[in-house]
C-alpha cells in the first residue's frame, strides 16, 4: 500500500493504493482496488469465444464494461438500465483501449477477455483506477491461462497504469480526489506501459485553455506517479 | 458469524452468515451481508422526496432494486443495459414488499428509502441475503434519520428476514446454496417478522408437486433457521 | 357455469365461472374463461420448434404471455409497448411454471406451446383464472396434437388450477374480486394440481404480517375451491 | 347483420357484419364488431384531459390505438412490446384521423376521447372493420356524455366508415378477406362519411399500377358497401 | 430545372425543380433533389444480400429510409434516436412500395437496394420529393450494377414520381410548400409511373371531406404536373 | 480555400478546406465545411430556453450532436435510431466541450446553441471538421442574436479548431483521411483556441505505445496546421 500526507503534498504523490487479490471467487482473475476513497472491483472472464467481427482471424480481444453502483457516491444515481449514457460508454471503451495494450493477442489465441470495472464507491478517479486494477485482473486471467495449460507463456507483454493530473493554481497535482477534481482548471487523464511511453492521453481544459507548458508539467507529474503505480502492480502481479 | 458444518447438518442449519457494517461510506445505511458465498452489498440511500403518486400523503415509502454483477457467478452474464429482466424485476419487487414490512411510513414522514442491494458473489439464495441484509441497511439508514433529529424514534418497527428451504430426498434443507439449490424438488422462500408472522411465503414446484406435509416441513425449518438469523440481526442493530 | 350468492357466501364459495371453447379459431387450443367479471381470452399456440437453449434435448416447453387490454379495467391504462412491466413480467412467469405441470415434456416432443392470455375485462383475479383456463387452452391445443397424429396420447398429465384466498375480518373468502382484494389484509394465490398437491404458492401480507393458523385456514378454503374448479375443468375438457 | 353469400357476390357485397354493444363493461363505450372473421373489440375511454399540446384551447381530441392479439392470425405473431410496428403505428393514426371527422371538438370540451382497436381474430380487413367499430364506440362514448350532463348534445356530428376494395380479374370487389386480399393486384381504403363524403383514400398498387378507370370502379363499389355499413351503424347507433 | 410564378399559378404548377447527380460520391447512386425550398438528399446503396424472409427466392428487394436533419425546418426537432416516429415510419414505408414499381426484381436478382431520403431542408412535400429523387438515385445504382456488369439490362423498367395537391379555395394547387400546405383544406399525394398508372394514391380530408369531383379535379392537376417532372427525370437518367 | 499537394505534403499540410455559409436556410447558423472529401454540414440552433439543470443560473449553454448518414462511407451503415452507439456519444461529447470554449455564457444569457454536425460524406477527420465547422456555425448564430438586439456583443470570445496529427514511418502527418488514418501508428487530436492554448488533446496508441519525443512532434504540426484554420475561419466570419 501507497498512502500520501494530503498537506505537504508533491505533485506526484498519490492517495494510499491497495489491491485485493481474488476479493471474488468465480472469476479468473478478480482484484479490489482501493486508490484512497475510490473502490473499484475488476474481474476478468475469459470466454471462450471471440465477437463475430473477429471470427477467423485466430487472434484473441480484450473488451471492457464500465459501471458504478447507484450509492457509490454522496447522492445515490439511477442506474443505467434503459441506455447506457455517453459517460459510461465513454468509460469503458477507453479502458478497453488501455488494456489492449498488456496483451499480444496472437499469443491470446482465438478468445476474449472481458474486464468489468464495477465501482462500489467513488472519490474520483474511477477510471484510471479501473485501468490500473483491470491490468491486474487481466494479468490474473492470463496467468490462469497459462497454468490450466490453454496458452505458452508470454501473452501479458507489459503492464498499463493510469493516472489523472489537474492544474491547482498554476501546479499540477496528482491523483485527483473527487474535491479536487472539481476545484481544477484542467483535468489530464494518462495511460501509460511500464516502459514509460503513452498508451492514451486525455486533456480537457475544465474552465480554461491550457499551455504547452502546462501539458508538460503534467506529463511529467503523471511519469513520476505512474512510477509507484506500476510498481506496486507488478509487486501483485508477482504473487499471482 | 454463525456457521455450519455441511455435513451434519439439521433441517435449519444455516450458511455462516455475518453482516459488516459500513462496507460503503456514503450511504445513510451499508451492509456487505454474506451468507456462504453469497455476498451482497446492501445500501440504503434515504431520498427527501417521495414519488409522484405519494404527493400529499405525508407519509414515506421504501423501495428497493436488485442487481447482480456481471461476474458474480460461474459464468459471465449479460448486464441488464437495456431492459430489466423478468427474474430482476421479480426480486426487486419481492425485497421491496418485504423491507416495507419494517417501517411505519407516517412515522418515517413525507420521504423515501432506496435499498439497492447488489450482488457482489452469487452461490444461490441472493433474494434472501437481500432481505435480511437489506434490512440492516434500512435500520441503519432510519437510526442516521433519527441521530440527525429529522424523525422521531419508532419508525423501525420490527425486524424482517429471509430464508430458502428445499426439500431433499423427502426432508427440510435450509438456506440452500446454488447446488444445493439446482437439487431440490421444491423451493419455498419465507419472509418473517422477528415475532415469528408470514410476511411473504412463495413455493414452487421446481419437478414435482408437492404436499401440505412438505409444506408444513419447510415452514418449521424456516421458522428455526429465522429464530438465529433474527438474533444476529438484532445484534448488528444493536451496533448502529 | 358455477355461481355463487354473493351475501350468504361460505369461505370456499367462487365466482360464477364459466369455459367458452373456441372462442376464437385459429389458435390450435382458444378458451375464454370468465370468473364473475374477470374475462381472459386463452389461446395455445403450437411452434414446431423449441427455444435455442432447448435445442437437441428432445423435449418439449410450454410458455405464457401475459397482457390486459387498456381499458379491461375501471380506468384506462398505458399499454406495455416500449418495456414490459414488473407486474406483467411476474405474472406470466408464474402462469408459465404452473401450467409446465400439467404436461409431460418428453411426451411433447421437440416442439413449444404459447399460452397467449389476454385479460378482455378484469374484476380481481386475472393472474388466477389465466392460469385455469390457460389449463383448458393447452388441454386443447395438445388434443389437436394428438387428433393431428403428431403425438401418442398421454402428454398432457394433470389438470392445475388456481385462486386466490384473502383473510377478511379474520376468516378466509374465495376468489377476491377487485373490491374485495383491496380490503383484504393478506392475498395468497394458490396453484394446485387434480390430485390436490402444490405447484405454487405465493402469499403476501399486504396490511400486517399473518400466523401460521391463518395460512392453514386459507389452504384449506383453496383446496375446497379448487376442487370445483377442477371438476368444470374436467367436464370442459371431455368436451374436446 | 349483413350476409353475402360468397359465389354470387357483386361488386359491392360485403362479409356478414354485425355490432354488439356493450361487450366489455367498464369502457364509455364498447362495441365488439364482427365483419366474417374478423373481429374487432373497440372501447372508447374518455379522459377528462387533452394532451399537452392542446393545453388551453378548450377543445377536445379523439385518437386511437390499434393492436393484435399475437394469435388472432393463423400464425402466431410477436406481441409489439418493445417498439410498436410501422405497420401499426401506420393503422392507428389512419383510425385516429378518420375518427376525427365524426366530433365537434369544441362541442366536446377539453377532454380526449381514446378509442382501444383490439383485433381479437383477423381475416383481413382489420383496420377499416377498426373504423367502422371505433366510430360507434366512440358514439356510445358521447351519448354517455350527454346523458351524465357533461356536454351538450351535438358533439358527435356524423358517423364514418370504411371498406376496403380490390380489383379481382379487372372487376372490383368489396370487403376483403385475407385470401382475397392476397390475390389482387390492387388494394383501395376508403373512408367516407355518410353523407358519401371522403374522409380518407389510400390505394396502393400491390403488383401492377392501375387505371383512372380501375380507381372510379373501385369508388363506386365502395360507395354502394359504405351504403349499406352505414345504415347498420346508424341502427345500432339508435339503440344507444 | 423548371420553375413557377407563383402569383399567376396555375393547377398544375409546379415549384423550381433540378437534380444534382453524384452529390456524393461514395453510395452507388447518389441524387440531390431540389423542389423549391424543398431539399433531399437521396442515396441509392447495393447489398449484395437480400433480407433473410427473402432467402433462396433469387429476388432482388427495394427498401427506403427516410429521415429529417434536426434543423432542416424552421425550427429544430428532436432526433429519432431511441425510436422511430410514426410519421417516419409512415413516410419510409411509402417511399419503399413505390420504388419497388420501378424495378423489375428477377432482372435485379438476388441483391437489395436502400434508398436512403436524408431531408436536409424542409419545406413541405418532403416525402413527394424523395420518391421523385429516390427514383432517380435507383435508376443510377442500377445502371451502375449494369455497367459492373453484375446485372443485364432491363431491371430498371419505368420511373415513378410523386406530387403533392392540395384544394384552396374550392381549386387544385400543385406541389404545396409548406404554407400552402397549412391552409389547404384537402391534401393529397399521387405517385404515377411514368405512363400514367397510379402506384399510391393518399388523400387526407385535413379539415372537412371532400367530394368525388374533388377528387378527379386533383386527379387531373397530378397528372399533368407528374408530366413535367417525369420529363425532367428521364433527361436527368439520360446523363448517367 | 486551402489546398494540398498530397505528394510533396509537409507534416502541418491540411486537405483543401473550405467553408459554405448559409447552405441551409432556416438555421441560425449554418455551414456547409468541406476538409478534403469529409463534408460535415453543422447547424446551430438557438434555444430561447436552457436545460432543466440550468434553471436560474442566468447564464447560457452549447451542446452539440453528431451524426452521419448511413451512405456517407464507402459502405453504408445502420442508422442510430434504437440506442446511440458509443462512438457517437463519445464524438458528441467531445464537440460540446470544445465549442463551449468559444462562448461566455453569461453574456449569452439564459439560452442555448445546440450545434448539429451532421456528417454527408466522410473520408477521415469528421470529428474535427465537425469542430472547425461548428465554430464558423456558432458564430453566426450569436451573430445573429447580436443584430436582432437579443444579445450584446462580446459572446463570442474566441474560435477554437481541431486537427488530428498521425505518426507515419515516425514522422507526424496532419489532417488524415480515411486511408491515412488506418495506417498511422498513433492518433492524436488536438482541439486548440486561436491564441495557440489547448482546449482538448486526445491521443490514442492504435498500434504501439508512443513516447513524448512523439508527442511533442505531433504538438508542433497541430500547431502549424491551426494556424492556417484558424485564419480560414476567422475570414470567414469576418463575412457574417
Amino acid at each position: 500500500m501507497i498512502s500520501r500526507e494530503p498537506k505537504s503534498r508533491t505533485a506526484s504523490d498519490i492517495r494510499p493504493l491497495s489491491f485485493e487479490l481474488n476479493f471474488t471467487r468465480y472469476a479468473e482473475g478478480s482484484v479490489l482496488i482501493k486508490a484512497g476513497h475510490t473502490h473499484v472491483l475488476c474481474t476478468a472472464s475469459v470466454d471462450e469465444a471471440v465477437p463475430p467481427w473477429m471470427k477467423d482471424k485466430g487472434e484473441g480481444w480484450v473488451t471492457a464494461e464500465y459501471s458504478m453502483l447507484p450509492r457509490a457516491t454522496h447522492t445515490r444515481s439511477k442506474r443505467d438500465r434503459e441506455k447506457v449514457s455517453g459517460r459510461t460508454q465513454e468509460i469503458q471503451r477507453l479502458i478497453g483501449r488501455a488494456l489492449r495494450a498488456c496483451v499480444d493477442m496472437k499469443k491470446l489465441g482465438a478468445r476474449q477477455i472481458v474486464i468489468d470495472c464495477d465501482v462500489l464507491q467513488a472519490d474520483g478517479g474511477t477510471r484510471t483506477a479501473s485501468i490500473t486494477g483491470g491490468c491486474v485482473a487481466l494479468a490474473a486471467a492470463i496467468r490462469k491461462l497459462e497454468r490450466d495449460g490453454k496458452i505458452e507463456p508470454g501473452a501479458f507483454i507489459q503492464t498499463v497504469s493510469a493516472i489523472s493530473i489537474g492544474m491547482h493554481e498554476g501546479k499540477p497535482l496528482a491523483d485527483l480526489d473527487y474535491n479536487e477534481d472539481s476545484t481544477c482548471e484542467v483535468d489530464m487523464n494518462f495511460v501509460m506501459t511500464e516502459a514509460g511511453s503513452f498508451v492514451e492521453l486525455q486533456g480537457t481544459a475544465e474552465r480554461k485553455a491550457f499551455s504547452l507548458d502546462d501539458m508538460l508539467a503534467m506529463t511529467q507529474s503523471a511519469q513520476a506517479a505512474l512510477k509507484k503505480i506500476t510498481a506496486l502492480q507488478r509487486e501483485t502481479i508477482a504473487q499471482l
